[in-house]
């Protein structure tokens, strides 16, 4: 079995972003801001939207289940209060969920949060529980930014987090850490702020005993760990300059990297370097890269191929496909020995 | 000839931070500001200061040159308004010329600018042109967030920067990208504000078109290129989204990446991934990483050792040990040249 464990709904049906549209618009005009039972998208569009996209390209490929996300670059926390933050979360939240409705066996949910700057992250525990409760999200997203660039929250490892921290280890899910769009002219959102922020916060738990406060934390940093991975020895030394343990016992019971990471060289170091029990597979198909890779004839974003070609053993890739993520995702893995799997 | 293209004074005399703390004291109560006057260093405590350490570990590890410049996390533009960045500036590069002269053979300067956030950049032009005339400078290191870590300066790609841009092109200097001390408590400095400065840079250079307006205009990204290396084909996919041309036409005729990669499975895929015409050696010793590898006995920053066991062939390690830097910094060639060298 192959669980993409990164993929986000970035194909809904245009009505959503209209919605969107509007609920900017009425940030500043009451007059034009919609209700959330203004949106209208029928399970038959729904349908059209994953079976021409994501399930195409998931059969071509030959992935089975993808844990499936709100759009990353559409949850853009900045915009609005707290409010606004909540009411698109739930959409774009129940937007996920009817699709893990309609194809029970090839996508399961993982929950957005209604982050907002400079708001007390506890406010967004009740959609976090619906979200598991309710809908059977299995894990979520955190966003360590939730400014979009201007990097202005405290870090990971700052007691501010807590609250969502003791409902992540109440509940056994992982988060994934994952930006949104950035309105900083500084950072490219795909092509800079992304992998930015994958490296910040795997620092962030570097320099700090986190998992010591939190052992059965787990955090997936995705995008191939930003520069991490790459970047190992000098975060290795860094960790002994900072008399903290070895990276393997400081932060790899906790910390996992996905293999969004769209050429060959960069997988097989990956895999090289990161225990590959820390690895998992994952493609964020259809995202920021959707073209052809002219020196492969493939999909840059079709990291399955790259998976198959990297020299691990038929055990370790099981792992990393499978084995891994029903670990980290300890409901996803009672969810499918549930369905006899 | 091995020449090391990123050393950074970080060695200096304890005399010279004294000074510093003093200035820092003096931006609040100008009645203990120090005047440059007062830092005294003899030619014997800087000999000492290399002989012990930059020098001795040169030695050691068989490299010849060193492109020298100011300690990269003391620059810390942002401390105070641009007097007190063109004082310390004016000061640091001094000491590094003074170094060039006391080891001739051995370190060439490049120089710090006294940038300072929200001035203009063409306020730095005359230490600049001081240290390019005067001190025969070869290079210099611009700071792409004088902010230190808040990132509210444009992106590189901006008109803002031209005035510099303009007069590298004139004196046919390289800049490297390089940020100093982040104040921003996301942001480890070395270990995640240097890398993401670097990827931020490039993918500035990416989405722009600033080549065209400067055809000879040399940046080099350094610590290996942050993310962008491992990131390959994710940033060869962008461009392509982006309708630009292929990155080695695109950037690869003006970005080059240096060797600060602490470990060799990194420096295997830099030198896999990215032209040997566009990597320069370097180590950025004495820095960020000062231990010894328990994996391999050896200190992380000895990246000769990396580049000696990676896959290429003795025409491409002369290249990255000395011909691209020759072709890089045109002023080192033709003093080297000059000295028979």
């Amino acid at each position: 079995m192959i669980i993409d464990c990164h993929g986000h709904y970035t194909t809904a049906p245009k009505a959503l972003e209209e919605w969107r549209n509007k609920q900017i618009a009425g940030i500043k005009d009451p007059a034009v801001m919609p209700k959330p039972s203004d949106l209208k998208i029928s399970d038959d569009e729904l349908r059209e939207s994953i079976e021409k996209n994501q399930l195409r390209l998931m059969n071509e490929r030959g992935s089975d289940l993808t844990i499936f996300s709100p759009r990353a670059s559409f949850m853009a926390h900045h915009i609005g209060d707290f409010n606004v933050s909540a009411t698109w979360s739930a959409i774009c939240n129940e937007l996920c969920y009817r699709v893990s409705q309609l194809f029970p066996d090839r996508f399961t949910p993982a929950a957005m949060l209604p982050q907002s700057p400079g708001v007390d992250p506890k406010t967004c525990i009740p959609e976090l529980e619906k979200c598991v409760n309710e809908y059977g999200n299995i894990g979520i997203n955190l966003n360590p930014d939730p400014s979009g660039g201007h990097w202005n929250s405290p870090p990971l490892s700052d007691r501010h987090w807590y609250p969502i921290y003791e409902k992540m280890v109440e509940y056994d899910i992982p988060a994934m850490i994952h930006v949104s769009t950035s309105c900083n002219p500084c950072f490219h959102t795909t092509g800079a702020h992304y992998l930015n922020a994958d490296t910040t916060a795997f620092m962030q738990c570097l320099t700090s005993d986190l998992f010591k406060d939190f052992p059965s934390l787990r955090f997936i940093i995705p995008h191939g760990g930003g520069a991490a991975p790459y970047h190992w020895g000098r975060f290795r030394g860094l960790a002994q300059e900072l008399k903290k343990p070895l990276l393997k016992d400081h932060l790899l019971n906790n910390i996992y990297f996905d293999t969004c990471v769209y050429h060959q060289p960069g997988i097989d170091l990956l895999t090289k370097v990161i225990p590959v029990e820390n690895i998992l597979f994952a493609s964020e198909m259809i995202g920021a890269v959707r073209g052809i890779d002219p020196e492969t004839g493939h999909y840059y974003d079709d990291t399955k191929r790259y998976v198959e070609s990297a020299a691990v053993s038929d055990a370790d890739r099981y792992k990393i496909y499978e084995g891994n993520a029903r670990r980290v995702f300890p409901r996803l893995d009672r969810a499918l020995k549930a369905r006899g799997k």
